[in-house]
């Protein structure tokens, strides 16, 4: 059996964070307030550094490496956040860092990651397996292997978000938070259990792609083809072991929303509150307006991970202007 | 003689904004402080209730109002967002509002007024004056005109903005705001004089619309023709009375920028601060990249005042694409 990572994890990962994370604002809308009825507080993970949660989670797991590990350096599958966070974690840190990406990945974001200092190595998608050319070169260069959700410190370092809400809201009566391979999402369900024990938490998946609302009410992990989304965050096939150990146990339901709901939602963020937040970040306050439309978050308080903002601006302008 | 507001009013406006105004987070950015070597702390008014720092200073002045005034209620002439600023406060401290407004202004901001519960009356600004009809009204109805600058409750209030800036920041070497009527940057002078006296006052001006640098070198306020500019919130014709005598005293220069680096700035704060920025917001952060980009910040904490993020979102979208 998985030993769980535990809240206990999230405070100390808090403390590895304190001076390199930023303690990103909780921002409110008395539009969202007014139309619903509710309170809604807005953790806004789009202001943390590199633009998303997943800094949290790599710089945690990246700070406890021993001195071996650091000498070595760290690698990482990713052509999103996970490569950015890893990165910029590792030049923090001072140890080298690898990111195997994509060979055909957006042109800005291989920049963005060489930027922060990793060796990118290519690979060609169509003929080789990402996580055989990754382990390769960790074994060669005896580098430690960063998965993008699956892991107790990443975990915990995503868990740092939701504790920092709660410790400037107090209680809430709902937590809606966005669902990819579930790092966030269990993160954030140890910190509700701990802080808000009776908080509904919500993890809230793109339509397309609902294995975890699929394995959630099977009882076993799923397994989904990449399903086709705007969300290009939460395009994972299933949930992790430690994850769906976390989220089975302290999750109280899985939501989905569709593309032109996350569309919406991006637009009342851009119009009402004057954040850019990328597709994946919408998903959260997508499925809580949603619920709030039908009445169900009358009179409550309602907390809404907003998980980063890294949007291609062309592709940003072109969802925004429908 | 004029007798201008000072540092005590900006106080005493700080007091009563207190619990109605957000205290709007100052965000930092990595990227910019890497790229020219200095710190940079943005003051970020776009988060800001009606989305602009507008509401400082109509909350102000409304305050203020004795039994009689307040039971007639406020009456302002504004497409912008000194209407929603006036609307919001009016409807806060509950008394009535009137606002003046061209009737081919456009229905989006029509109706943004209206829903702030203040009465919308519109005006031919191609055969009538704004200011004979809302003097009339004003006289008609007994209520109080509120200008959207040139009012010493109106600058105290704006100066609020920069006296938080500065009481999280402590001391800085430079500050940037943006220049259209000078209530923002006079009311930001006044906190900066106080607060930190060797500071670099800098207000920033569209190229098109330059009064206020032709006005601070003349010694005398000058009246321009009303510029073309994407900077709507900049587009005024003169500098007013308080605003020109505080400006002229504790104002270092008065810079200008082209509507190009608004657009180059405006990409900046979507790309890497994922916040959504009106083009006059982007005025103070504009002049400081152009200052930094020639050395001219070299080693400094530089603080940028981001007035507001209220753009029509296909306009938006527009921009960002380019």
């Amino acid at each position: 059996m998985t030993l769980l990572p535990t809240y206990q994890d999230v405070v100390d990962a808090a403390a590895r964070l304190e001076g390199h994370a930023h303690r990103t604002p909780v921002l409110r809308s008395s539009t969202a307030d007014t139309r619903w009825g509710a309170e809604f507080f807005f953790k806004c993970e789009n202001f943390q550094r590199m633009g998303a949660f997943k800094f949290r989670g790599a710089f945690n797991a990246l700070s406890k490496f021993d001195a071996a590990q650091k000498k070595a350096g760290a690698i990482a599958f990713s052509s999103g956040n996970h490569a950015q966070a890893v990165a910029l974690s590792a030049r923090i840190l001072g140890m080298p860092a690898v990111i195997v990406m994509p060979r055909d990945a957006p042109a800005a974001k291989l920049a963005a990651t060489r930027e922060y200092g990793a060796e990118v190595i290519p690979y060609d998608r169509f003929t080789e397996d990402r996580e055989a050319v990754t382990k390769k070169i960790a074994a060669e260069r005896g580098m430690t292997l960063i998965p993008p959700y699956d892991h107790p410190d990443v975990i915990a370092g995503q868990g740092t978000a939701a504790r920092e809400l709660f410790e400037e809201t107090g209680p809430l009566d709902a937590l809606f938070v966005c669902l990819g391979g579930g790092g966030l999402t269990s993160g954030s369900a140890l910190s509700a259990r701990a802080l808000s024990p009776q908080a509904k938490v919500y993890g809230v998946e793109p339509e397309a792609g609902n294995d975890g609302q699929q394995s959630l009410r099977a009882g076993h992990i799923v397994h989904i083809d990449t399903p086709k989304t705007i969300a290009d965050g939460a395009q994972t096939q299933h949930l992790g072991d430690y994850t769906f150990g976390i989220i089975r146990r302290d999750v109280d339901d899985i939501l989905t929303v569709s593309d032109a709901q996350l569309v919406d939602a991006m637009r009342f963020f851009a119009e009402r509150m004057k954040m850019v937040v990328e597709p994946t970040g919408c998903l959260a306050f997508a499925a809580a307006c949603a619920m709030a439309e039908s009445g169900g978050l009358k009179g409550q308080r309602v907390g809404v991970i907003v998980s980063g903002g890294n949007v291609d601006l062309a592709r940003y302008a072109a969802l925004l202007a429908g």
